[in-house]
This record gives C-alpha cells, structure tokens and sequence, in this order.
C-alpha cells in the first residue's frame, strides 16, 4: 500500500465520482493534501449541504434549496406558459439559453414501457393538478425528442385536451451554427418536415 | 441563475480540481447532490482527515499519518539501502513498482538556481545527518532525469563522497516496451552511453 490508509480511502471515494479514474483520484486527492486547510473544510461542508438541502420544488420538481424553487417563486416570470421537461437538467440548460421567461414543470423521468416507467411514475398527476388552477394558457412540451420523450409528449397532449390549453412542443431540427453535413440523419428528416415558412 | 446557492459554490469550488472544468464540476456536483448522505458525508469526512493528519515523515518526509511512516518503521525493509527522490509522488510511483524494498528519502524538491532553490531548501542536512548514523550501505540517487534533477544528483554524489559509501544513480535508458522509434533522443543517447554487457 503505497499510501497512508486515510489517503487510500479518499482516492477511493473520489475515484466514485463519474468520469474519474484512480489516477485522476489520486491527482484530486494530492490537490486536497496541499490545499489550505480552510479551502477542504468549506469544500466539505458544501458536499455535505448540498447533499442534504438540496430537494425537489413542492411546484415543480426542479432543484431547490427552499421549499418552492427560485422560478416557482419569481413573480416577474411568465406564470401563464409552462414549459414540461424530463429531469432538473433540463430546467438548467433552458436557463443558461436565457430566452425562456415562463416556468417549469419537471416530470422527473419519460414513459418507458420497457424499463416499468408508466405515468403514475412520473410527476404527471401533480402537472394535471397544477393546470386545473387555471393560471397556465399555454403548455411547451419539451421532452426529449427519442421514443420516450416522444411517447411521454404524445401521452401528454391527450391528457391536456380536456383542459382547452395551447399545447406546443418545442421544436426539433438542425442545431444553429451545424452544418448539415454533421447533422443525423433523423434530425434532418424532422427538421423537413417541420419547416417553417420565412 | 441557473442553480441554487450552494449548487453554485460546490461546482465552483469542485472546479478548482486539477483538470476540472465546469461542465465537469456540475455533473460532480449532481453525483453529490444523488448519493446517499452517508456516501457524501463519509466523502467530506475524508477530505477533511486527509488534509489535516497528513504530513512528512519525521525520517524520510514521505507522506504520513503518523510521526514516522510506514516504509521507515518497517521492520521488514532493508534499510542498508536509501533511495532519494525529490517528491513524494515518486515513492508512490516505485512502491507501485513493487521490487524496491530499500527505504527512501525525501528531498521535497530539486535543485534550481534559476527558482532560487539551493540546497539549503532540500532536505539535504537532514540526509546528511541520517547517513551520519552509519545503518546505511547504499545510497540510489533517483532524481529525476533533467538538468534540476542531474544537478542534484551530482551535488549530492559529492557531498557523500566523504561518508565512505556505496552511491549508485538509478538506471536511465530505453523503457520496457517501447521500441526505439518512440523513444526521444536525448533518452536513446543515454540509453546507448549507459549500454550493458549482457
């Protein structure tokens, strides 16, 4: 054992952490034995509080630390639209575009028959109650674009009927700035038959 | 922004790991924000006790829990035979190795007049003084291979010259495996003057 005990069990914990490998643990952990004894104590208190208060928004279901999320909760957002998406991820990447200006509603995973994943699995109870409250005119769907997010926004959009709603789903095509030579094959046949007049 | 508070500062300070970027640091930080709280917590714990209990041995200055390493309080080694290094990191690196069974000693770094380190910032004195008790018969001068590292190699082969012991440099040359054409010239000419008979 070429390390001190504690040593060989923190490169052990680290190598836990996806994507890292035990020489990059072992990397991370000689950057931990020559930090400064205040920079590991806070790093440590931060794993430990973000593990322990970071939760699921009553509202949506997006990462909060308080009870309701900082969207749920902004009142200078667009509470009529609501944009439906799979995982807090998600929420993340359409927040870092900046552009949308409404809110969230995270289902926390798509249908899939195949690994057991039906609606009452997902947070879709919780959507229709939410909706029923009548401040929502317009639904985004922005499920993932393969079979489940497919079949979750299908699902969706017959579930919403009944409640006389705008139901969008976001668009699907070619990615801004790719050429369409990098493009697949199946983004390029939907970004066809969705084309748009100009 | 996109994150809670304390979601934001863990992936910042997760950030400040050699070779981790940003992207990297969120998805650390959604591992921590997944795990089990006994996973995350044992993880802090560890970084902690690390940080804190880890330090040079009284005797070599490799790392250690305890006042004096495991390698020097290791009955079992030879400890007629010294190897010097200049890093804690190439102790690990030869343990990995497996066929040493000398102790070591660890100089804490090279020298470099172009830094300003000279030899009173090695552990140069405390060497001296542990040779001076006369257990050792051999000592391996296992700098590393560059002008710092010869340079220090050199300096220390004439400050033993007096002690009356065997010194040795640790081989360099072609490593097992390579063929020649990989092999960069300045370790191919050493390779070539340092040949042995077979």
């Amino acid at each position: 054992m070429p390390y001190p005990e504690s040593m060989v069990k923190l490169i052990e914990a680290l190598a836990q952490l996806p994507g890292v490998g035990s020489r990059t643990a072992e990397r991370f952990a000689f950057y931990v034995l020559n930090s400064r004894a205040e920079t590991v104590e806070e790093l440590a208190a931060l794993l430990v509080k973000v593990n322990g208060s970071i939760h699921a928004c009553q509202v949506c279901f997006n990462l909060s630390q308080e009870p309701v999320c900082h969207i749920c909760s902004d009142p200078t957002r667009d509470h009529t639209l609501l944009c439906v998406v799979q995982d807090p991820k998600d929420v993340i990447a359409l927040e870092k575009a900046g552009d949308y200006k409404g809110v969230y509603h995270v289902l926390l995973g798509a249908l899939s028959p195949l690994e057991g994943i039906g609606p009452k699995d997902l947070k879709i109870k919780e959507l229709l109650e939410r909706l029923k409250q009548g401040e929502v005119r317009e639904v985004v769907l922005g499920t993932t674009s393969d079979t489940e997010g497919d079949a979750t926004a299908t699902y969706l959009a017959r579930q919403l009927k009944p409640l006389k709603l705008r139901v969008t789903r976001i668009a699907h095509g070619v990615p801004v700035g790719s050429a369409l030579e990098f493009v697949d094959k199946a983004t390029l046949a939907r970004a066809m038959r969705y084309r748009q007049e100009i």
